[in-house]
């Protein structure tokens, strides 16, 4: 099953629509820029190597629609510029168009038809590089995993998240591969359900073995003993080892300390953002209070004018975090990139 | 607004139906004791206390419908039986229905007319006696709280818990009428959103600052330093201070522990069960998996086929907990009662 795809003919973004799973498995073709904006920004493709893919991909078919009147340089800006805003905290979204945008740079005075081709051409590097990248972190990551271990996992760090593999995801792949029977704990992740709706979705159709908890039962899976390691991945790291992720990872970080665990953050290397200094100068995304009051939508489950504070990221102190699992192997702060 | 009462006219329980707050404000007459087994079971009327108090109001009314075909004692007895299969991890149930068991011993010899009077006036002596401990629990809590502070609490354990103000809620109640102004931090506490349906409920509808939080997000409110205490309620606190409440009790006091906030247990001394000898002892009640895949039982939020683990209550070990606070001051074991 493919996340997301470019399909060159129809100049189209193909994104599997995540908002519609587990119950619905329906693929969503974005033919603009605004379309590709309105899919991230209501996470209907989300995670941070996802998202800067995608970035990538709609950016693409946007600059090859030009027509002769637009002026290209000044539509590719503009582009790029308003792709940033579809969600803030994710550091992959603005390396993918800086990616893009080097790319764009180098090949400026050729035909417009010839920068569109180098265009296309990096979208798909990008993509394919995921791959590759995404399964390396799990080669890496597989090499702290044994027979029977149990790993807790929460929000969505999967396959679904990236092009393939994922981060968090990634060594419980290769270590199935690798002929391993695991146990994955999926937080469940409110408030948007990601690890409900993904990852107990993506891990059961792989017939990994795979116990879905409500996030506040953490505590009691690791108090049990039932759980060895905590892999997650992340949206970004700052220069000192901070870690921005989905709401709820710090609370897990804390547990896992508090009960001798290993707390692992898996991500590609240009996840790490050596231009931010600690986690202190991470945007963190305030979401729609309704994801809380709401649930998807439908009837209110609090009182009408409550408040409500609902941040979709957190940051992970790097003194809980035991060590970053990269395509380059599992490192640790301070970086050298 | 109250909770629960007993309407001795029509020989009927009557409870504020809590699985239809916020929403709607209804009342349900308990006429026999399948209803109010039921009513327990389902979550209608929740909260150890007052499980405690409809637990004896049903068992009076039962007897009180006794015909004179029936052996008086051997219907106490199974009803007293049955009550207590309602749920199995909070204490005050049993301890109810003991202190029913207790004035039928004493009263047994009499015409059964005295005896259902008495057993009417210890279920009302059980209410009252509930109310008057809560609202010594909440002063003896308020001493703990200054002007503007910042109090988290998780699950409800509020005036819909009890016939009033609750326990981790009373200090919160009585500090306002005192004149203190507090924000409150309310976990929504999955799978059955107590926090968000019944917690923010009562303290919206009592105009206290209340911030409704996923309960993942608390270590990002503690980690701002938004959190000066928290206060929660119990089902069951063994002798050696182990304390089973409703599941993420044990992750918020890891949490607040890591952060240096104080964690009270607020609970009738009754709530103490020294035959229990530690938290391993305690019985912890799973419940439907439902509740955590399908969210109020509309569309599924999981894959069809997936584990759950849906523990209804943990046990947060003695070292977490910074004190008991009770109707007879804050107290910490070894507990002599």
């Amino acid at each position: 099953m493919e996340t997301l795809y470019l399909d060159h003919d129809k100049n189209t973004v193909v994104i599997l629509d995540q908002n519609l799973l587990p119950q619905k498995i329906e693929y969503l073709p974005l033919t603009d820029i605004h379309q590709v904006w309105a899919a991230i920004r209501e996470l209907k493709v989300r995670g941070a190597p996802a998202i800067g893919v995608v970035a990538a991909m709609g950016l693409y078919i946007e600059m090859k629609n030009t027509s002769s009147q637009d002026s290209f340089e000044e539509k590719f800006n503009a582009a790029c510029k308003y792709l940033s805003t579809s969600r803030p905290t994710a550091v992959n979204l603005d390396w993918a168009l800086a990616q893009m945008t080097e790319v764009y740079e180098a090949n400026k005075t050729k035909p417009i038809p010839e920068i569109i081709t180098a265009l296309g051409d990096a979208a798909d590097k990008i993509a394919a590089d995921d791959t590759n990248i995404c399964r390396r972190i799990g080669q890496h990551g597989a090499t702290l995993l044994k027979e029977g271990m149990g790993i807790l996992t929460h929000c969505n760090a999967g396959a679904l998240a990236a092009t393939k593999y994922g981060t968090a995801l990634a060594p419980i792949y290769i270590a199935k591969e690798q002929g391993l029977n695991l146990r994955v704990y999926a937080d469940e992740t409110r408030p948007v359900l990601q690890g409900a709706r993904l990852t107990a979705f993506e891990l059961h159709q792989a017939s990994i073995d795979t116990t879905l908890i409500c996030d506040n039962m953490a505590a009691t899976v690791m108090a049990k003993g039932l759980v060895d390691v905590v892999f997650v991945g992340c949206d970004r790291v700052a220069a000192n080892g901070d870690t921005a992720n989905k709401i709820g990872t710090y609370g897990v970080a804390v547990l896992a300390k508090n009960f001798g665990i290993p707390f692992y953050v898996c991500a590609p290397l240009s996840t790490i953002d050596m231009a931010t200094a600690t986690g202190d100068d991470i945007v963190i995304e305030e979401r729609d209070p309704a994801e809380v009051t709401d649930l998807w939508y439908r009837e209110p489950m609090a009182p009408k004018g409550v408040k409500v504070f609902n941040p979709a990221f957190d940051v992970t102190p790097a003194n809980f975090i035991s060590g970053y699992i990269t395509e380059n192997g599992i490192i640790l702060p301070p970086f050298s990139l």
